[in-house]
């Protein structure tokens, strides 16, 4: 039985404390949050479950094996290394931290102490994401082309944050999870209009073999959009989270290219077939992600979506921003 | 009654050919194209109208007062030059040359013949962008933050020319009527994947005032799309071209920020209302453009989507074929 | 403070308790359920909540003053009289009985012991409904000609009732509170395939002044439809309830016939302006409707869903599943 | 090479004209129409194409070896009977004819003068309802419980016959065409709000083996709307023809019942599995008929879509005529 403290009760939380504590391996033993309202909650919803004001009594705890970091990303450096510090494994939100030197130190602390870091990429236990792992490892799509995703809706404005580091973490870290690439470098472009942190912004990853990912992330879009189209030499694939059912529907389309003698001579071939979506689990991904968190430390496993995971997306924001700020400069990795 | 020779009869031509004999101004004395099997297409659709082998025999004749060029875009410099030097006015296929050089060379001439040249922007007199247009004159959307358009599809391939060419100047000419600004700097990226042209690419065009435009084309999408999303300081508009009812959605919505002291008091209002598909004109955009081009001919005035419009849209092709070719770096119009 | 007990916490108990027990003006004394995991589940979910296995001792309590019964139909009429013996108030699932001879007797026992009696069409109390009777009532859509519904998806399936007992009563209770007529005449067609209760069924109501609803219900479709067609005479209305936004729009299309002389000579006029999505209240329909059954019993107000209400939809049930026996034979109201 | 007349050149003649003039085996000798603008227009488009004002002159010329008569259906009648008693073969529009009456006598005089009747049910040679046809041959849905077709739009109103006789033919032939049942009888509801025909109908036609097929025609809605929705006992199918591509989607649900001892004792086992959309042929339906109707005539071969198959469609007619008029009576077959 892992005991878990949890760090924050504001938006997401809440989903984080409920799902520790109804699985089989784990329990919520403390919740801190410095809000008086948000302790409020916590005592109506999980009456059995300590609560505190300050954080420092979780973290010494000895009664406690494992803190979860629910917090906003300027405080997950502080809040994890205290944490190992004190000889806890961390399940921290993403984006990881602040910056990459932080995330550094961060992973060589746990590995020092040999604990372990699960940075919370949700999306990657989702049925969607799952499926479209599955059908690049087996080859469906043949080698990939392209990926881009749109991810834009009406707010909400972060005050510390930029749109690149609110939404762009779950593509990147989805594409840093189904692309077996090591990214090269980030261009990227945006603008602010409110509030002095870009709105809206489009980030471009070059990978080897010609691998090209795009994502374009606004918070000032009057609809809200999640959709995102992976090419493949085979065939081609859309994911659309916000249907129901038929999330993913993937296409028998391709283009096929013949040469023979000179640019004139090119024979392109068009390849059009059935369309087919199959069935996608429906599971609560953030459930998942934490059974296989307690898993890996009864079995001291090293999760996929581990520190090392984190960092890799922070330097991908990193970039990303640096980027942004000099309207689309190459910002090699 | 202007007379038009028409040089090409491939895609677009027999829509240029059909709309120029159907206009009460305007007729078609004869039609050139090179190849046998077009050629029979124009006896057997107009059997009226004279056909041509060599477009010399256009150029030279007496007969005709204007010259619609419908040819690929490497001939376009060429043949509307020789039009021009016979007198003739200049009805183009976008984009208007291959690079901006020629286009100021064709200006000028035109000018020094008082001729005119219109290059065939055919989206800018659909019922959509006239709508849109009207909507942003009127100040219903009110200050524009940004222009996000997304135009995939499967193919088709072209030979000589990337799908920043192929697909972009439809947006570009759009943009270049919308926005009242001048453009100051394109970042665009993209990948070729097939036959040496980018077939994916990402192109951002920065404007004052904050205004930033985003175009996505793409060669190998799975399936077709067709969206724009105009973003403004009081409503915000979606555009789908493909939609055969409520092509243009206006939403009610939109983000406030109240500034209060210091960087963690802005105070974000988020406003969320009705949503309202205004009705959009249904006419075929073509024969309305060339009525107009008639009607400019006819009176002697310059068409707005005049060679310099064509030139404009070219200088924006031309600086996201150079940024692409260096991977998003700034390049300044 | 009105006391409540809750007899039924199967799959729509827990929304009547949690409601209930989080509304100022009410509170939940005591559930009552036969199985012990629904009764572990109440324990868990509201630890402060008595927890009862007969419903005799909920109906008995002097402390309770009015019953919630979420149970299925079959059981409402004598839950529900017990209840009304008792002197408590009553709140009943829809629909409110198996019969109409029961529903009358109710009305009567419920007048007697001046109790009230309120019958969950919980549709009625959506942003949806509410939206479309103030269209109504504001004679936006003019005249109504027509309401057609289609309510399909798979199972699921009833043992004790068919699909329109199933599905129908809330199309009929939304058609009972929109269309201010009395109903004339039912005709009903459907077939049974698998268990021996109709699976797939449509309802025609006919009403005064030419006035037609038509409603679509289906447990064995593939795919889930809540669509609903209003057609009025000076306007039109579609409503979608499984879009997130854009629930309802409403289209300015019409025909208007002028009648010259002779039958060859009657003019149709066709209508199509713009269409508008009115933004749409988005609350929990059951908090709204409890709160005001609540509401009604602290000020001795009869509600418009009463037994009276419920009555007129299980005599329009009553005569459907007449008329489907007898395959579309018109049966009176 | 046979030889066509073709009687009326409004909306859907210039297709015949069009179609049976570009065929292979076939050729347009003369077109007939009273509008002197649809004369006009013919010349126009077929200059070579000889041009009647009456009817007569097609009938009797010995040149002409079939006719296609397009024209309202109050006239197939006699036209049908005057070619035929020419030794003419006929292409008539559907509905075949006003009455039964009216097709058991041209069936009879057909088959006397040894002579092919066609009656142009177009969508049996549309892509989609030939993918539907070789799903159900194969048993890909198994057995069929239910066909459930959505045809409305505004207008057109037409003068002389009501909503069912105007978009049910397009229904009821693709039912008689699939469904391998004799169908028994017939409900119809509906309602006349504008010029005294039904605007809003809803018709039921009961088969043999529990299956039933329901339509609902309607000239009143503020949206178009083309769905079907087949359930079958293995699989179950959406077909919505106003989708570009994927106008098939078959989805692998389904109910399956395992009966034990006494009615709550049913086990209802849901299936869901993937959904698959195959590639529909795209090709003009009428083109691929006529070249059908041309491969019969010339090879001596009964059409499935001849006489016989009109005179189905018209008795189904009939039956909902009937029904509809006494509001949903069941009619007999």
């Amino acid at each position: 039985m892992v005991k878990f403290g949890v760090i924050g009760y504001g938006y997401w939380g809440p989903n984080v404390v409920r799902n520790l504590d109804h699985l089989e391996g784990s329990q919520v033993v403390a919740v801190c949050d410095k809000s008086p309202t948000s302790r409020k909650r916590i005592q109506k919803a999980h009456p059995h479950i300590k609560v505190v004001t300050d954080s420092t009594d979780l973290l010494s705890s000895t009664e406690i094996d494992a803190i979860a970091v629910v917090t906003p990303v300027w405080t997950h450096y502080e809040l994890t290394k205290a944490a190992l510090e004190q000889g806890k494994h961390v399940f921290v939100e993403k984006p990881f931290t602040s910056d990459s030197n932080q995330a550094e130190e961060l992973i060589n602390l746990a590995a020092k102490k040999n604990l372990k870091i699960m940075v919370d990429h949700t999306f990657l236990f989702t049925g969607a994401v799952k499926k479209i792992g599955q059908l690049l490892e087996e080859g469906t799509l043949g080698k990939v082309y392209y990926y881009d995703s749109t991810r834009v809706n009406l707010g909400l404005f972060q005050h510390d944050v930029n749109v690149i580091w609110d939404l762009a973490p779950h593509d990147l870290s989805i594409i840093d999870h189904l692309i077996k690439e090591t990214p090269e470098a980030v261009s990227a472009t945006g603008q602010t209009h409110l509030n002095g942190h870009e709105d809206v912004a489009f980030i471009t990853v070059y990978f080897p073999n010609k691998i090209i990912a795009h994502i374009n992330v606004n918070w000032l879009s009057p609809v809200k959009v999640r959709t995102t189209l992976i090419g493949g030499e085979k065939k081609m694939l859309v994911w659309n989270d916000l249907e129901a059912d038929e999330k993913i529907k993937i296409y028998d389309k391709g283009v096929h290219i013949t040469s023979r003698e000179g640019l004139y001579n090119l024979l392109v071939n068009y390849r059009s077939g059935d369309m087919w979506a199959p069935q996608v689990e429906q599971v609560e991904a953030l459930r998942q992600e934490l059974a296989y968190f307690v898993d890996c430390l009864s079995h001291d496993q090293t999760p996929f979506n581990d520190g090392a995971a984190g960092l890799r997306v922070v330097k991908l924001l990193e970039a990303a921003n640096a980027s942004v700020k000099k309207r689309g400069a190459l910002v090699y990795l």
